[in-house]
């Protein structure tokens, strides 16, 4: 705070927890990508899992892989922020690398759906920001769904299902995105990012950098 | 509604009132007529005043130009969402007219002081959205503020004083953007507004449009 000239990026501010949700097939996924490739000082969160690590999954970097064991401890222990049990894997996310990156003035990107990002509500104040994507029409999330694959109608109706759940907690998030083109929705979630980053409550360095600037005055 | 293809800007939305405050010398006059310029839906709030319109300034565009009379009964009436006296003029914000725009979902702009955003505050809710611009360094403000014109030490230093006061009051305001670099800053701003237009709460036609859509689903 001696310097005579001061940029904004100088101020001192604490991380964010950056959570998309989207029901599957509304490109949540390929929008953290680029978001995480274009964007400085944030980065995914790494979850704690109890599934067997696949081909090329590296441990500590794409998931932090435990025992059932491990995971129940971690849950009695108090020490995931958010956890879930899917087709009978555990998933969680570990509180104590979050939070230090949220003190480093490091954002933290959580691809987590409307029971996750609960569990968090719960937990975290206003280092929270919410984003939910919609798609732009059914057809359009129909289409999504089916091109994944040459899966049978019942499959992408149970998908459909399971899409409108999701989509039925719209309204527990912050910003509503529709990704109707990529490149747009990108740049929406950009300037989320960009203005979450200014709000004064997590610059944690103006209220000293202000008194300074008074007491020359 | 009854389009299968829908973008982020067919939803409708509710206005949000833009304001930005500043000491004089902090580039705040640059910032608001640029972003004025570059931005669609979006236009500064005519104020109401009892000063002698000046050459060139056009009644209900630049100024409303009442009498003092006519003035205080906007006041008896509840008419104004903020007002004060400067230096024996009264200068204020009629209620309707912003009223209507946000209706429209058109964002309306507010270059005006902490005592003006404070009425604002205690007036509306969620459709107010405050910035604070704050100069770089003292240095850099002294130097704005004497480049004015050639002013004697004892001016500048007057306006010094303003300008601490002015300052003291950044902590009541939402967004805090420190304008060491024009452009950045004007991005920076732009940022704010695109993210406040992407918040659930004002984006007023979403409800409808999701209740569609999982009903097809």
């Amino acid at each position: 705070m001696n310097k005579n000239y001061i940029t904004s990026k100088d101020i001192e501010r604490r991380g964010l927890m950056f959570v998309l949700s989207s029901p599957s097939g509304a490109g949540k996924t390929s929008l953290a990508k680029k978001l995480i490739d274009e964007e400085q000082n944030i980065s995914m969160s790494v979850s704690m899992t109890t599934r067997k690590a696949r081909k090329g999954e590296q441990n500590g970097k794409d998931y932090i892989f435990v025992t059932t064991e491990e995971f129940k401890q971690s849950i009695e222990k108090n020490e995931l922020l958010e956890w879930a049990e899917v087709f009978g894997n555990h998933y969680g996310t570990p509180k104590t690398e979050v939070e230090n990156q949220l003190k480093e003035g490091r954002d933290v990107l959580f691809d987590i759906d409307w029971q996750g990002t609960q569990q968090l509500h719960e937990k975290v104040g206003q280092d929270l920001v919410r984003v939910f994507i919609l798609p732009p029409s059914v057809p359009v999330l129909e289409d999504r769904l089916k091109g994944r694959g040459q899966d049978d109608e019942k499959v992408v109706k149970a998908r459909m299902k399971q899409a409108a759940n999701q989509i039925s907690h719209w309204a527990e998030y912050d910003y509503v995105i529709i990704n109707d083109n990529l490149e747009e929705s990108l740049s929406e979630l950009k300037s989320i990012l960009h203005a979450e980053r200014l709000k004064r409550e997590r610059r944690i360095g103006l209220s000293s950098f202000v008194r300074n600037m008074i007491q020359k005055m």
